[in-house]
């Protein structure tokens, strides 16, 4: 293991030396939370790039988006993409690539006694990057239903972005499954396609008052609420969905909305406080229990998460690395031979 | 004083009924903050209305916004038109009105017994809005520089917005007084039109560092650091400016950038629980002090203010709003005699 600026291979017969780039403000993740801290922490002149191999985000799979204050209506894929646009265009760095590991540099006893901070090195399938400050921006993934046959019949039928694949559903019979507000608007954008929708909640449907409107005006869409589905059922591809009270509905496509997974798993391999729902916790200055670390965006303990509460987390992480970083001294230089 | 949803004035011989417009959710303000919360209100169907004389708040004062996330450069009266024109299209109504007092409803032993919550109502000089939950998304002011000469050269030379005014002062020889971010953004939209632009600073100018570079690139602009402003001089208008250590500038207009104050009167009158410096105390989720009331934008104790984090406090805060409201019953509409 190795955790120089001049990073030596000890795994290879020839000793080389890989040089490792430094950042003052390394984001993981650049959807709407990390590339707005992108662009600020840019603008406040700190070096910064965003590691992503997925630029955007999850809201990449939002068809429209009417609630970014400012603009009426756009898609989620060109939010996302002016977005890291406005980044890139201040100067921050998009690598396209996944951090696989995180690890907080170990300082000597000098460093430490000279009130010095360990910075850190985020490791990728094909390089390392050393971060004097780091934002956990990392986002959340699709929940699954947890069934049988959805994971057999995933992309036969089973998807998790209506966005994604619902031109692969015209004049067909689908099903949405789920009871939030994702659900409802997977719904209402199938319907514009498909021949009929079925929108399945296990207790009631309870998205935005504006969408809950839009699902009961619809005529092709068919509420079933207090119920839950027992099996997806397809040979090659999806055929049917079977419910807990045993009623079976034809579907040639199932839509699973039930909400999502934080990606905080790195996070936690850090050491960095989780909530028990796996949620990191942060304060209003963005922090996390790792000084030097600040999390924002749907990863993040904030109940109310929206792309906007997101970005201003973001932002707010950027100005107290900036800060954080005029007050302190941070190594991220120093050889760990293992 | 009148309390009811017919309101009936007292003062006047004539006993009239006057209709007195019950909102879900009232906003004291149409700023960044404000307009997004009537835009996130409505789509929750919140019946929603903003009181506001200046829509659009103080960033209508800022020349270009180049750090709103997805949006590179807009002028700050673009982005505060686009905001309220968001809000007003799904259904908040702008009132152009501005907020004289706010008065929480006294509730009756039976309501207090019942668990019933008091809503609010707020006067203006020509109307009585009741409202079931507030926003107090006031803003803030410039502060004043308190100087001899200041007040009665206002508006003969001295300025609070370089926007507004930098075109009396083409060719013309300017004083910036300020030494953060604003103080840098007057002093290098002055210096495109005026030929000379002092920024005087009492410490050392601090701005963003993109801004500080810029500062300092810019050949117009002389920067004189560890100075005070003493007095403003001149007779029908500007004609110099005296330092504390006697130096004397020749100048034809002064612009004033030494913060802001934020307008929090009536939320101090209201109850509302404010820090040592007049800033309203609020927690993660924009709540106030006194239950029902939230607070969003300039006007709050966040430490790190920017038009986006002002926007997602007041989008958080009308989500809180529309939960209080689904929890409680509010009670808006009880005559007052006194």
């Amino acid at each position: 293991m190795c955790l120089s600026i001049f990073c030596i291979d000890f795994q290879s017969e020839n000793i080389t030396k890989r040089l490792m780039e430094t950042y003052d403000f390394l984001i993981i993740g650049a959807g709407c939370a990390g590339a707005s801290a992108g662009m600020y922490a840019s603008r406040m002149s700190l070096k910064t790039a965003m590691l992503a191999t997925m630029p955007g985000g999850l809201i990449t799979s939002t068809h429209l988006v009417e609630n970014w204050p400012g603009i009426k209506s756009i898609s989620g894929p060109d939010l996302a993409a002016n977005i890291v646009d406005h980044a890139t265009t201040f100067g921050a760095k998009l690598i396209n690539e996944t951090a696989k590991e995180i690890e907080q540099v170990k300082l000597s006893t000098e460093d430490e006694a000279a009130g010095k901070k360990p910075g850190f090195i985020v490791r990728t399938s094909s390089g390392e990057y050393a971060g004097k400050t780091l934002l956990l921006a990392t986002g959340s993934e699709h929940r699954k239903l947890d069934v049988p046959g959805e994971k057999e019949l995933e992309n036969k039928g089973v998807s998790y972005c209506a966005l994604c694949d619902a031109a692969f559903y015209r004049d067909k019979v689908v099903a949405v499954v789920g009871g939030g507000d994702s659900a409802a608007k997977e719904g209402l954008l199938l319907a514009e396609q498909c021949s009929k929708v079925y929108i399945i909640a296990r207790k009631t449907l309870h998205p935005e008052p504006i969408n809950l409107e839009k699902v009961h005006e619809h005529s092709k869409i068919e509420l079933i609420e207090n119920a839950q589905v027992d099996e997806i059922l397809g040979e090659e591809k999806v055929e049917k969905i079977r419910l807990k009270d045993g009623k079976e509905l034809d579907v040639d496509g199932v839509f699973v909305a039930v909400g999502l997974l934080p990606e905080s798993e790195l996070a936690g391999k850090l050491g960095v406080e989780l909530t028990d729902r796996g949620y990191i916790k942060t304060n209003r200055k963005s922090e996390t229990s790792v000084p030097g670390v600040y999390a924002a965006g749907d990863v993040t303990d904030l109940m109310f998460k929206q792309a906007i509460t997101g970005s201003a987390e973001a932002v707010t992480a950027s100005f107290w690395a900036f800060e954080y970083l005029k007050h302190n001294e941070v190594v991220v230089g120093q050889v760990v031979a293992n």
